[in-house]
């Protein structure tokens, strides 16, 4: 996107700055940074899953450059919920200065531990409730509940003498949630009255009209799917929908099933739910794996990961038949799961393999088993009206949604002129009830790639794309360092190519020849040589066969 | 799939074979070869696109192998309809025998001889209209109307006295379609009554509960869209719907706007179907695309191609401020189309470039633009019902569309043993009005690349897969043809893998170790050198960065 850089000015006294460092633009990696009086407070900390065009990369990573140098200013970490994308980049965050005090909810906090114990990090913690104020530096922090599809999320306020600012994080407002944990509408009522100057809020179902369903809607579809199952159901949905889990412990015990579960990431959070009291499991449901699979074929649920077709987890497995569950006739399998854009044909790679094996496959397209997690525009006009917020920053979001969001705002008679619509690395100030743009800093995507963070480069996965739409060939040939005469080769190989590295025969004569010819008008320089071989097989290549593969010339002095 | 392959029985007098060669277990490439008395007949020819898991290609055709020994017992090619998906491998068919004669109506054949002409083949063809019989060698075909996303749709009767079989095509049945050219639904009672002995039906849309609502729907919503714009609108939509173009015409006429096409197809089909009266133009709408920039912004409607979001298509470029026209506030994008699952990211990258840029964005999602092409649920059962078929072949679509068309058969009384689940490749001979399988060829995929069709294997869409996620590093030593001894090198290169080669100091000293020790315990052979530096810089990368790119060394002997 073409976005004029510029710095912001000074940051003067009585004045909070904003800057999203991700998020916006993008679903994933949602990280915000409120800077008072010379401290830092950060609200979330997640990630962003790679794209197709992003080949080999396992994570994205908000880019930190903007705090690197003052992480001794951070006065904490808000961490709103428990999802990747809000607290997938803690880690990495932390590897940088391990005692950034991390704050957030029971459930918020157990999934982040979890997760940086893999790290070998220890974190500072404080544990926080709803209706709960803590005071970090300057910022003084209120908390107030928030539904979303994970328990025990947490909306926050941020008072500073610049004004009050609420973050919403994902929510939506589910009025008879399974928990009866309901988005706190009293607690906005009554920060709207006290004058909310900056409103962040959810956007990513913003451009959904209406409203979203409760989840509860869904379990009498799970009691009926798995009530009349003639055989073994499979149920995969996200490993931290604790309530959707729930819904699934109790259409089994209801109809005299057990419930295994499956996959490294399901197994453990559901420990941890369990353990904090998030998970009820009905007395005597749940069952070892492995002792499951001694039960009869219509007395078992294996609740499992896989539901968008990750190639490596249990349900693309099974599909598969590379896990000893193989699904055959009569066997129900049940994605309680959105589709996530850009999945598509994986799930439906794993729907189909499943359907041939014999399973009945029951999804979101042909059955209600999925709701989402995030406010639809119905939910988001209450927020506008009980608020009212002088200033609106849509957050979370590819910019479709923001815009969508701030239309909303705008609906409700909010000025266009305050809602903000931002990118990652503006630079918002808010002073005397007015929030704006002051700059735009320059923030790039930080690529995890293995165990490399950052090192994995844009010129690199442009390079990735190239070899993996077109492969590569490579040429060696070994000239006489004096006289650059071709001592040995050209060797042509490919690779990502074709079958045959023959094809190349009729071109090695020209390569031969442009290089004496480059020889006799006294070329010797290896680098104006290997181009000299570039040039004649590129030029071959793309006449003869209309590709353009990645050329590697190496021309070696011996 | 497992599959079990085995050849088929002598084909006996008075048996008809019929052997998919492709469309089944995917959307695309559709083509069936019909066998009796020793000559063949192919219905459909058409090719597939490629997903992710196959980089690089262009085009995939079915697989000619069963049928190139053959290609003078072909009486003919029926292409039941215009779409790439039924006709695009029509040219690589034609280059291994350019007189097999096309069979079709006068829109599909004209844009059959379109294609052909791009590749330089002038065919034989005899244009077909509903009602029509013609013999073909011992094939008595007769054509039937149906109503589909693109006009002048042909289903095929075939009657041998192996008995009647009946191929859909793709097809819908909208019962007030545009050009009042309705699916024969009294054709089909008659031959219900005659007796098909076997249905070849469109699976598409046979998971999709109900009926497809009309193509007419959707003009009220195009004319209220176009004429509530305050400036240029911009409709995106397939190249070949003719109709979907109609009522954007219809639209803009009534609100004083003209139309100019942009996009190579667009033109070039629009041309074909006003040419031949598929497409009425209103008086004087149409105009040039040059002069159309002369004229005031809420007088013009730009009809494109680009609606999956194809990166060099004009839509993606408009959205990518690579196209003369640079869309702006006020400004109106209609992407009249579906959305092909798979083209999600794509599709909605364009979206969010538009409506930064300030346009206005109407897509299926938030309007009622798009209604698809094939039968659903409710329609195919009419046909089940109306045509009492003995055998069913579902055909066109992924294994769970396929077997959703079975079951719908047999909710109608076809038992599930005359529910044929069949494969690519499958053989299927019928005789005393039973259809069964009776063998499982062995077919693959045909890659067109650039202009090579067949050589890139699917070892070589293996090799670009890992280039493509993990980049490769290239090891080049030369060493002493008689002692072993390394002369030059190693030198490391890699690409796709990180910005700096500097990381590959640490591992020159033990490549060059490993191979020191190699030499000394007498190992000569490059191969086997090849592998010892293979192997040491192999292991060295995956624990040392936990990252697995191809590796390729080469070890030369001077």
């Amino acid at each position: 996107m073409p976005t004029t850089l510029y710095d912001p000015p000074e940051l003067t006294a009585g004045t909070l700055r904003i800057v999203p460092l991700g998020g916006l633009g993008e679903v994933g990696r949602n990280m915000t940074v409120f800077e008072y009086g010379g401290k830092l407070l950060v609200v979330d900390c997640g990630v962003l899953f790679p794209e197709e065009h992003q080949p080999g990369v396992d994570l994205i990573l908000p880019d930190f450059e903007p705090i690197k140098q003052r992480l001794d200013d951070i006065v904490g970490v808000v961490l709103t919920h428990g999802h990747e994308d809000h607290i997938g980049a803690v880690p990495y965050l932390l590897k940088l200065k391990s005692d950034i005090p991390l704050i957030g909810s029971g459930l918020t906090l157990a999934l982040v531990e979890a997760k940086l114990k893999e790290h070998r990090i220890k974190p500072f913690t404080l544990t926080v409730a709803e209706g709960q104020r803590e005071n970090l530096g300057p910022f003084e922090l209120e908390f107030v509940a928030v539904n979303h599809s994970i328990p025990d999320a947490l909306a926050v306020a941020i008072r500073t003498p610049a004004g009050l600012v609420l973050a919403t994080g994902d929510f939506k407002m589910d009025q008879l949630p399974l928990d009866g944990r309901i988005t706190d509408l009293r607690s906005f009522a009554r920060l709207g009255e006290e004058g909310v100057d900056l409103f962040l809020v959810d956007s990513t179902n913003a451009d959904v009209p209406g409203f979203t369903p409760t989840e509860r809607s869904i379990g009498p579809v799970l009691d009926q799917v798995i009530g009349k199952a003639p055989r073994r159901v499979v149920v995969a949905s996200f490993s931290s929908h604790v309530h959707r889990v729930q819904q699934v412990l109790d259409a089994a015990a209801a109809h005299g099933r057990r419930v295994a579960f499956l996959g490294r990431s399901m197994v453990r959070n559901m420990t941890i739910a369990e353990d904090l009291g998030y998970l009820k499991v009905p007395d005597g449901v749940l069952i070892d794996y492995k002792k499951a699979r001694d039960l009869p074929d219509d007395q078992i649920v294996y609740m499992s990961t896989g539901s968008q077709g990750e190639p490596m987890a249990v349900l693309s497995r099974m599909a598969n038949l590379d896990h000893a569950i193989e699904p055959g006739p009569g066997d129900t399998v049940i994605l309680a799961s959105s589709l996530i854009p850009g999945n598509e044909n994986a799930v439906y790679r794993v729907i189909d393999g499943l359907t041939k094996l014999g399973a009945n496959v029951v999804h979101k397209g042909n059955a209600k088993v999925h709701v989402s997690g995030h406010a639809a525009a119905g939910e988001l006009l209450y927020c506008y009206n009980i608020l009212k917020p002088r200033n609106v920053l849509p957050v979370h979001g590819e910019y479709r949604h923001l815009m969508a969001n701030a239309r909303l705002a705008q609906d409700t008679g909010i000025p266009a002129e305050r809602t903000l619509l931002a990118e990652n690395g503006t630079v918002i100030d808010l002073r005397d009830g007015i929030a704006e743009e002051v700059g735009q800093l320059d923030l790039g995507f930080v690529y995890v790639d293995g165990s490399t963070v950052g090192e994995i480069t844009d010129a690199d996965l442009k390079d990735r794309r190239i070899l993996g739409e077109e492969g590569f060939i490579s040429v060696i040939v070994v000239v006489d360092a004096t006289t650059g005469k071709v001592i040995s080769g050209p060797e042509v190989h490919a690779r990502g190519f074709a079958e045959d590295d023959a094809v190349f025969e009729d071109v090695k004569p020209k390569i031969a020849a442009a290089l004496a010819e480059a020889a006799q008008s006294g070329v010797r320089d290896q680098h104006a040589l290997s181009q000299v071989v570039r040039r004649t097989i590129g030029r071959w290549v793309n006449q003869s066969l209309r590709r353009r593969p990645m050329i590697v010339p190496l021309v070696i002095e011996a």
